[in-house]
């Protein structure tokens, strides 16, 4: 045994020196997963840490609570959306096209789909996890899109775009209600993109 | 004591000639609370059976198994929208906004809320729910609603509607992402009715 001598409950326990390299990487990838697969409720700090081969107090010392560890991973699915300032800044024309094909490819993608249905799925069964995503992650993402729209109530504007894109999710991937589960995705973004374009830019 | 000795585990069980009257609307209510405040998988029939003051047999009785007292608690949540056609069904003018301001209504309406947000919740977090909304309810609702409509793939275009009409419901009253969460509702009346007027009737 070496000087790091078993602290808490008799266990040993690694300090974060120990944890190797990527530790908090490990952890936050292990967050998400657990996020994903239990929801929120069924999520504990302690689990996370299993997953990620990481003591418990290592999660709480890189991250806090529970829901700063959820936070933390919604972010983390998030990520593709943080260059949707980018998709829509190339100028009024074509916008709500260039979202609707950006959005639909994200869902189509199991990789960032998974995640991004965890977070749906937690925020629909849990007030803590529905007040994380409406604090500290929707209103940044949001502000970020309405400042640049040029349209008067962006933020409520850029709401009933989200809400359009969000729809189309639970009911083709989620509820798997068809048709529309089955169609072409084109057909969906030729539908949807005059939509987003009245929204995004008509005054 | 009566005659109606204590069967299985000595507990009295009445028959259902003793639930007395209106056990059947009974057992349904009690199985809409159930499940609208613990979701699907927490829901039992022994629990629903015992919120309705009956026998657990008496719900197996009338409805099955826990799947089907769901599907008849959905359609019970789904009645409301049964009059959807004749909303639709006055022509092609003004269609959409008679189609927003009516879902709107739904949504805004505490006691229609409950139970549509208790659906909602259940098919998103288990794939049995999911299937029973989508095969007895959905399915039926939308290809009645596609029936009074007069543009290519009518049933994609009525869930194009939907979706749209749920994802504001989810922002709105679930996440409670803001300014949506407090806007008035003419305000989104304003903006979803044209956008519901092209899904409907534009070829």
């Amino acid at each position: 045994m070496s000087d790091a001598a078993p602290r808490r409950r008799g266990r040993p326990r690694r300090s974060p020196d120990d944890a190797g390299p990527g530790a908090r990487e490990r952890i936050l990838q292990a967050a998400r997963d657990e996020f994903a697969e239990r929801g929120y409720d069924k999520t504990s700090v302690r689990g996370i840490a299993k997953a990620a081969g990481v003591d418990a107090a290592l999660v709480h010392h890189y991250f806090g609570t529970k829901d700063d560890v959820f936070a933390a991973a919604i972010e983390m699915s998030f990520e593709p959306a943080l260059v949707l300032p980018a998709v829509l800044g190339q100028g009024k024309d074509g916008i709500g096209e260039r979202l609707a094909r950006y959005f639909i490819g994200v869902w189509e993608n199991p990789a960032t789909r998974a995640p991004l249905l965890a977070v749906v799925r937690s925020a629909l069964t849990n007030e803590t996890a529905a007040k994380v995503l409406r604090t500290f992650v929707l209103r940044r993402l949001l502000e970020r899109i309405a400042a640049e729209l040029d349209v008067p109530d962006p933020t409520f504007r850029a709401e009933l775009a989200a809400s359009h894109m969000v729809g189309i999710a639970i009911l083709r991937y989620v509820i798997k209600a068809e048709p529309l589960a089955s169609v072409d995705p084109e057909k969906i973004i030729e539908m949807v993109a005059p939509t987003l374009q009245r929204y995004l830019t008509e005054a």
